[in-house]
């Protein structure tokens, strides 16, 4: 009984750490941006290709960019809209100047006709454990 | 030695079921959309409490919301926006009539000022695991 008890103390106590992790995480330090462009229609493919590899790698290779969603809109295929999530400062600015980062940029560079950076905050963020990925 | 190759295809073959069921369903059938709206300033963030409670719900009671994020411009907090990810568009026609959604939108009819609603598909939909909740 003792033990019990003892075991349900500590996943309480590990829980509540998390919890607070998550919260101060979310609330304090992280870089939420939204990027919306224009893009060439006669590259619009190429632009697409070049973006998914660059957004796919940044993801998977650096431990502060927690998400990058890419859409485009059905009606204006080449209007491009980029949610992005990082874990800090300090992590947006390694993104910004990583070999995947600086390949992406130079190789889109005469497809992209507008660019604006748009900093957000959340209101809500909520996703299923692993229904994205 | 025989057991451990047989584990080793089971788990293999069940690999390819799932990546498999990911593709397709990302492919086919997921409803992405993004809503952009102006809210009134007087009544923002009485709004903001309203969407948060609604999207949350959501995410947490109806198993095809797969993802609701929503955010407002640090330069015009009166500006939100919101990512929407479906599992189907049948998922879709359930989240708009359930009880928390009817909520939320009569709660804020007079509070919105603008709505735009566009339908996009994905680019690039990298998100690490667990790194938002």
């Amino acid at each position: 009984m003792k033990i019990k008890k003892l075991i349900l103390i500590l996943v309480l106590f590990t829980m509540m750490l998390f919890s607070h992790k998550n919260a101060s995480a979310q609330d304090k330090k992280m870089v939420y941006r939204i990027a919306r462009l224009t893009i060439d229609s006669a590259q619009l493919e190429n632009y697409k290709a070049l973006l998914k590899e660059g957004a796919e790698t940044a993801v998977r290779v650096e431990p502060g960019v927690l998400s990058l969603y890419a859409v485009y809109e059905k009606e204006h295929p080449t209007h491009v809209t980029v949610f992005e999530i990082y874990a800090n400062k300090e992590a947006y600015e390694a993104h910004i100047h990583s070999p995947h980062f600086l390949k992406y940029k130079n190789a889109t560079k005469d497809m992209v006709k507008s660019l604006e950076l748009v900093d957000v905050a959340p209101i809500a963020l909520g996703a299923k454990p692993g229904a994205i990925k």
